[in-house]
């Protein structure tokens, strides 16, 4: 294993399990786009009619799905995250998997919450042998402290599409939680118990998988319509009695934050967006559902009723806050990849100018022309951020995979202002810092990062330091930020880290920006 | 080159222009798919943002489009024809190319209309080479009597989306005519003074294709809602002035046929369909824009109405007829692949259980599940039926290559109960036949035949023979009926062909069930 430092300065090996790696070499420079290759083809499939071959693709549950896909050992299977924290889907298809003696399996799903704990005992049975997908809490933290024998890949959402898009994630059998399904495999994810709004994430794995298999608790006539997954990429359909559970699927309870420093921060990109050029007529934004990423839409929302400015659209994770300034007139239009809770879930159902973005569309950096490439301003989170505007969204800063990437990446290379607004520490813990534990998002895509203690504008922004000069905005060097949060919390404590790589943060382009060291315990 | 006979009794040639060729084997043999092969893989695109790159996908009109595009001598260019016998688009291209001085072009339109004619002048210059695709009126004319120097290929609408999607059907730049798109190449056809409605024919250009033009007279503000074609699929936007002319885009005077005889025929065919097993409640039928087909659905609807029966859903082509059921609560839902009016037009802009319906959806037997499969019944129209319950769309008794197959064979080959209406002869021309001209669809997908004489049940189905044993319904021989059709107009002459083969009819699974000869001038 040689070690090849890439664009970031991360030092990344030539190759890992038998697989060849290509080190990150800047934000745009897409090596394997000059590679001259092909689309991944997946197999010719065939659409008789039931009448005729008697064949209908109905499975009474989870088992005889698993046996009529023709799923073995070794294979991939995959799962979207439309569910997030109420998915039962996960733990029921690994349960079925380990009844019917299935080992060795790659998990692919595009997130996973705290949930699928059992997930830990599928990897410890021997069920499951890689990761390729999101791990958010627990299962980040078992395979932080090595418990899975080979290493995960971490993918934006962007990247994953692309990866399964270009053959480098090849699914066996996609198992696509759907709220509401016909049994020729139509599928949404706007009726129903589990109701979820858009089955954005599950595009490409039902386009590109081998096998898909719908599983759903709410089979309805034919033709289910609305369609977000159609018959033509399905089957089988599964049906089971709940695949999930409500109270962890829609949050009831989202709230912008009430934390005056992150209100302040929240202000101060609210501000920061309003003086900037991208402020006029039919700009657009992403949004979150994140606390702060909250206050500032609402902000926002604020500047623009005052001006009579409309936005063009939002991208994103769509709130019920989103529907309002859309509702109100003042956004145009929503795309959604993710909604958030039943207010959201309603306006996608119903409103023709509320449109469901399959990932390849949101962020697909090997399509013809994603949306994030077309948005003026992305506001993002993170756990760290560095002095060269390099961001971490996966580890903590005690080297601990906690979270995943969602579209972060994504967003900070298409927008043309994205900002990245955090407090400047947490617990006595710097956020602001030197450099950053794990590379998520590289610091030449960062324009801006927002902290109570300051705006800093990344220097290749000189556009932007110029407009901003003489803004009364407290606009200050990282440099002198990243001191004063030292001053107050000390230089911080390096994660105590083995020498084995537990996973491979790849970039969205298919390049690997960082890797994650094995955590000691 | 050797013949073979094939499941239908036609002699098919083992090749043609350096072409292997797979005679039918039978309506659902389809040998392709034992094959093992996997769909076409298109190239890796990429999407970076323009405000990096500062490329827009814009052009100044079709030359700079075509310029960009790439494309050259002896590629494939491919058109979709929602714009019917209004549209610009085919004719505004061969006219660049013409100009810029490509040749040897293989046209593949979903369709070609008499306002096309100028392709005649395309083709004696040299820019046309070949034709795959469905020829209406004039062109189909000139290539019966040997205009082409190549052998064309009609497809049905499902196996043009199987041609393609299999890789049989290259196509290196699609042009897509569009009533309403933006710059990033998202595009619609409800809005504009071209409205026509769906996009559903474009899809698998737009997918499969290596480039793709959006071609638009109506470009709007970013993002264009809905989505018809994704920008994630489009490589370059090219404005003109006009892409077509909305007289011959919708059709304002769709009527009903006034004729007693035909009217006649859709009454008989109503009533079989009502005494049929398969009227009740949620049953699913097709229609078509034909005066027949037309007034079958009017009887049906009033079946219905009577009876308090609501169908499922309509496929088909959509009309203000099938609307207004839809809106009486008569049809639940539509699915919709093409429009004729405005009030469809309206309809399939703001109803969400007015649904668009790809063709691979719609028909593509190499689809997981198409919706010709889950149809209950299909009324379709015929030049010539045989009584072998053969069917011939194509050609007209003198020979002529006149007509596309459209989803004729598709909708056969999937309705649980497939009819014919048509008149017995037409002009002292006998349509009951012996043997037909051409074979576009074979008679064992061909339920029911019914004429003004009286209704023919294939006697493959004795279930519905069984079925109507006591109906008081004119159920006859199909014999009988062509017994009597000989007598009134006599034995038609054969048409005066000569041994050269101009066109090929592809069954839906890419085998050959006919051939097409020249015509003696």
């Amino acid at each position: 294993m040689k070690f090849i430092e890439n664009a970031v300065g991360r030092k990344i090996p030539d190759e890992i399990d038998g697989k060849k790696l290509i080190p990150f070499q800047g934000a745009f420079a897409d090596p394997i786009e000059k590679m001259d290759r092909r689309k991944y083809a997946p197999p010719i499939p065939k659409s008789h009619p039931e009448w005729m071959t008697g064949e209908s693709k109905l499975c009474k549950g989870i088992e005889e799905s698993i046996k009529r896909s023709g799923l073995k050992s070794g294979m991939t299977i995959s799962f979207h995250h439309h569910l997030r924290n109420g998915d039962y889907v996960v733990n029921m298809v690994l349960d079925a998997c380990d009844r019917l003696g299935i080992k060795d399996l790659t998990l692919a799903p595009t997130a996973l919450f705290p949930i699928h704990k059992p997930v830990i005992d599928y990897i410890k049975k021997g069920v499951i042998r890689n990761i390729q997908g999101s791990m958010n809490g627990p299962i980040g933290e078992f395979v932080s402290y090595g418990g899975l024998s080979t290493t995960a890949i971490l993918r934006t959402h962007g990247g994953r599409v692309r990866a399964i898009e270009d053959g480098d994630l090849h699914i066996d059998v996609a198992f696509i939680a759907a709220p509401c399904a016909d049994d020729y495999g139509n599928a949404n994810g706007v009726y129903g118990p589990s109701a979820c709004g858009p089955l954005a994430y599950a595009y490409a794995d039902a386009m590109f998988a081998d096998k898909v298999v719908i599983v759903t608790d709410n089979l309805v006539e034919f033709p289910c319509l609305p369609i977000s997954i159609p018959s033509t990429n399905v089957d089988l359909v599964a049906v089971v009695d709940k695949i999930g559970d409500p109270a962890g699927i829609v949050s009831g309870t989202l709230r912008i934050t009430k934390s005056p420093t992150r209100l302040h921060i929240a202000q101060l990109a609210a501000q920061f967006i309003y003086e900037s050029p991208y402020y006029r007529d039919n700009f657009s934004f992403q949004t979150g559902a994140g606390g702060i990423s909250l206050a500032v839409t609402k902000y926002l929302g604020e500047y623009m009723e005052q001006d009579g400015i409309r936005a063009s659209f939002i991208n994103g994770g769509i709130t019920k806050f989103s529907v309002d300034l859309f509702k109100r007139g003042i956004v145009r239009k929503l795309f959604d990849g993710q909604v958030f809770d039943p207010v959201a879930i309603k306006s996608f159902r119903d409103d023709l100018w509320h449109q469901e973005t399959p990932m390849t569309m949101y962020a697909n950096i090997h399509s013809k022309g994603c949306l994030v490439n077309r948005q003026d301003i992305g506001f993002l989170g993170a756990t760290e951020v560095d002095v060269d505007f390099n961001v971490n969204v996966n580890t903590h800063s005690d080297g601990l995979l906690l979270h995943g990437i969602g579209g972060h990446t994504d967003v900070a290379a298409g927008a043309k202002l994205s900002m990245i607004v955090v407090p400047s520490y947490r617990k006595r813990i710097p956020v602001i810092r030197n450099r950053v534990t794990t590379v998520t998002t590289p610091g030449e895509t960062i324009d801006v990062i927002v902290t109570e203690r300051g705006i800093a504008i990344n220097p290749r922004r000189q556009d932007l330091v110029e407009h901003f000069k003489h803004s009364k905005l407290p606009i200050r060097d990282i440099h002198d930020i990243h001191s004063e949060v030292i001053e107050i919390c000390c230089e911080p404590e390096l994660p105590r880290i083995t020498d084995r790589i537990i996973a491979l943060i790849e970039y969205r382009d298919g390049t690997i920006i960082d890797v994650v060291y094995q955590v000691e315990k």
